[in-house]
């Protein structure tokens, strides 16, 4: 078994073009481009909490980088460097080589070199910190939603947690649906390009990884304001015939609360529709106006039914350890 | 028992004067000092691999703080921002303050700032990113030294190794040593005014983290030089009686192999010893001439005995998989 600077050099070391210095010193040295501010995210990933421990590597290594790169897009930031710090049971170098090639795949794709890094001994744990770049005054912070503004939400929050409980056993999906639903739970897509584009125009935003509802509830709160979410306004489900009323209830619980998903959430003034439509044309990516900000106690979201009466949802996001 | 948000604002939302925007965002936003460079490093602690697991909360808030410093301490940079990110087996209050109040007061002595930050459950696990600032062509990479050059190290390594020999109960210090042992061990101070005041003087640097022989082996490697280690030029023993041969060996193998010090070694031309004497003294920090850089096979280290005839030893360092 090779020992832990052989795997690191053999895995891990590859150029980085961007740093002035990349790993195998006591830090990376990098150059932040003149004016622009830093992004800067970390997130932990556990094995058992997070992913399920039988995790195909491959697709782990994708995903752990692009929940950070997620962060990243949710600030308007453009990703430019990642450190990656993990704990292994043992030096598995066939599940090593995998996650790295699933790692670096999504680091080409985004552009980011993977500039240091730590490797010890451990029950399986991954850390990533993920800096990026950011013009001054130009971030999508939580903090910016207004009373009157829009809700708009990427994509098809909830299919993640759809493939989830799919890969566990505990429903069975259509088929047309399965393949969807396991990609965005396998290897989810930061939202990057939405994020650069939403600069000026969004008021705030958020990434929804704890769940739709949880995470809008961060911008209220932050906002000072109230949300209002209508659910004929929510995505509509994938194409298919006689979904029953049990798939049909789970599937918007899912997208309410089920969290995973890394599509952005973000608030704009209404007179942003249009310039929201033609990104969403551009990007090839729908976006869905499902409510507005209202006046209401801060971090109050209330769900609305199509007769226009607030409905009640339990799970209201992921919370570790309550 | 609160919930994960409440635990992180209660204890690790502070005020982060130096962030534009600090935790509680999707990321943090940071503003580079202008023609700045950054140094960036990581690091992952986990129980029963780096720290015992019932070790005093408040002392490991500060070490898991202090060993990232200590890289950015070899590279000569200014610390600056820090995440902390953490699994824990469940949300135990009053570990989490303690661990808080151990990481802040090094914070607070080091002058950085924690801009962000992941909580969530799983086998104890602490990973920490710390970033620096340090001048364009300044910082103190390990590839810098040449044959010739004098390899300096500062304190006296090996006394936390032994102290952790202490608590483990396989050896007895005598009196005077184990509060100093045990402090090296659980209280490291990272070496940053000194890194800051070898610019320009030291020509290759790294901390001694994984042991003495070790370190410069990394050092030696990169700068394609061999290393020559003079076992009479060694810091001395903490003043003391009746030191018996078998406590002289195991002090002169933690010298050498223990590991976890944190103390700078460092290489320079013979020229700078008068700045270094200087440097020492202004510190009030000694600092040891222990050997040269020597023209043989990179990386290699060789200890010569006070005849000058080379000693061999087995442990030359801390390798977590083999």
């Amino acid at each position: 078994m090779a020992g832990e600077f052989a795997l690191i050099d053999k895995y891990f070391a590859r150029p980085t073009p961007s740093a002035i210095l990349g790993p195998g010193d006591d830090c990376a040295l990098l150059q932040p481009s003149p004016g622009m501010q830093l992004a800067v995210t970390t997130d932990m990933l556990v094995a058992g909490t997070h992913f399920l421990p039988d995790t195909d590597p491959k697709n782990l290594g994708w995903k752990a980088l692009a929940v950070n790169l997620s962060d990243l897009a949710a600030m308007g930031a453009v990703p430019r460097w990642v450190t990656l710090a993990g704990a292994m049971p043992a030096a598995d170098e066939t599940w090593i080589a995998s996650f790295a090639e699933g790692f670096f795949a999504c680091a080409r794709e985004y552009g980011v070199d993977v500039v240091g890094g730590d490797t010890t001994k451990g029950p399986l744990n991954l850390c990533i910190t993920a800096l990026g770049e950011i013009e001054p005054g130009q971030a999508l912070r939580r903090d910016g939603a207004q009373i009157g503004h829009q809700i708009w939400v990427s994509g098809r929050p909830g299919l993640a947690s759809l493939g989830l409980a799919q890969l566990q056993g505990r429903i069975e999906l259509p088929a047309p649906w399965q393949r969807l639903c396991i990609g965005a739970l396998e290897k989810p897509r930061p939202r990057v390009a939405l994020g650069r584009a939403l600069r000026g125009i969004a008021s705030a935003a958020i990434d929804v990884s704890d769940g739709l509802l949880a995470d809008l509830g961060h911008i209220a709160e932050r906002s000072g304001c109230a949300v209002a979410v209508r659910l004929v306004q929510l995505p509509h489900l994938p194409k298919g015939d006689n979904y029953d009323a049990v798939l049909r209830k789970l599937a918007l619980e899912c997208q309410l609360a089920g969290g995973d998903d890394y599509e952005l959430c973000f608030t704009a003034p209404a007179e942003q529709h249009v310039a929201i439509g033609r990104i969403a044309a551009d990007l090839e990516l729908p976006l869905w106006c499902i409510g507005e900000m209202t006046d209401g106690p801060a971090g109050e979201v209330t769900v609305f039914d199509p007769d226009d009466k607030p409905v009640e949802f339990e799970r209201k996001g992921f919370d570790h350890f309550s």
